[in-house]
């Protein structure tokens, strides 16, 4: 076995979009309406699930990551929209606590967060989450969000993380359905051989 | 906005010491054997926090990846041993589902999965789980661990995904408590300004 690396690329068609977008997202309706644009684009460019999310500064709005979720493209069940930002976030800030500086970081999410992810959160310093479509939208829908605790959103709260839920839901919904719809790919693992 | 990717690799001194060992470990103590000694490198070497992880083809005990804990090194809170031992084992077999071809493989951890790493199990196709010291180990001696649901084992079971538990399970504290001993960073992020 040799030295061992994993590298997870943000596909190329996500640096030409955000080189016609603003940098800064005054309100949670924009920082989603992004995130949302993100997760179509993923599924129209075929490069993974219909799942975006970003991370802004909570307060000036300024963007300082993006994620779409990458599992199918890049062969890795960890790439979820949310774990990418994070970890793309955390690079550019040099830091592993996205509020080492004290400055409150945002991670928007067209749906909400899986069990990983979820578990992933509390890790990364972000100090906000808002959610698009709600776990039982996506769960309806045939995806698999994993076995959460069912008070995650207190959790949340309980380490001073606010949660804003339903913004934009019908629309992240609708994104969810239109990848099912066109024959996009569920791609959980298989349970039995 | 450039192109932006992460890179998780690990460190250097893996492969020297890989290249000294077997490459198959016929039952889960010695698997967890090996887990173990790389989570004392990886305190030697401060390279990151004491918990390391190894994934085997489970009927023939051939080591497929391993994963240490790079959270500080590699400034990324979502670099976890296990992680980091799945997303090289996926890269390695060139699936984001490590069932794929019905062979079981199995993820030996030196620490019960934190709430990330729980839910990042079922996405990866690993069908067992062995873990050494018991989340409440970790937790008494001040690690977090993250929300988990209580009936996360049967959560498991019930996704036939098999649970091992307290495999040397004694020597697995004794390292946890030598990091803190030795002044090892607790690595949580801040939860208040």
């Amino acid at each position: 076995m040799h030295h061992e690396t994993v590298t997870i690329a943000l596909p190329k068609w996500t640096e030409n979009f955000l080189s016609t977008q603003d940098k800064t997202f005054l309100d949670i309706e924009q920082r989603m309406s992004l995130a949302l644009e993100l997760a179509k684009l993923n599924i129209e460019h075929k490069t993974g699930g219909p799942f975006a999310a970003a991370i802004f500064e909570q307060q000036t709005g300024k963007l300082i990551s993006v994620g779409v979720n990458l599992v199918t493209s890049t062969n890795c069940s960890i790439a979820h929209a949310e774990i990418v930002a994070i970890a793309i976030a955390q690079k550019k800030l040099e830091t592993f606590d996205l509020y080492a500086d004290n400055t409150p970081r945002q991670l928007v999410t067209t749906t909400e967060p899986c069990a990983m992810c979820l578990g992933a959160i509390p890790w990364s310093g972000i100090r906000s989450v808002v959610c698009g479509a709600k776990d039982e939208d996506a769960r309806q829908i045939g995806f698999d969000e994993g076995a959460k605790p069912k008070d995650w959103i207190d959790q949340l709260k309980n380490r001073n993380i606010e949660v804003t839920r339903n913004i934009k839901r019908q629309q992240a919904i609708e994104i969810l359905r239109s990848y099912v719809n066109h024959g996009g790919k569920i791609y959980n693992p298989k349970k039995n051989g």
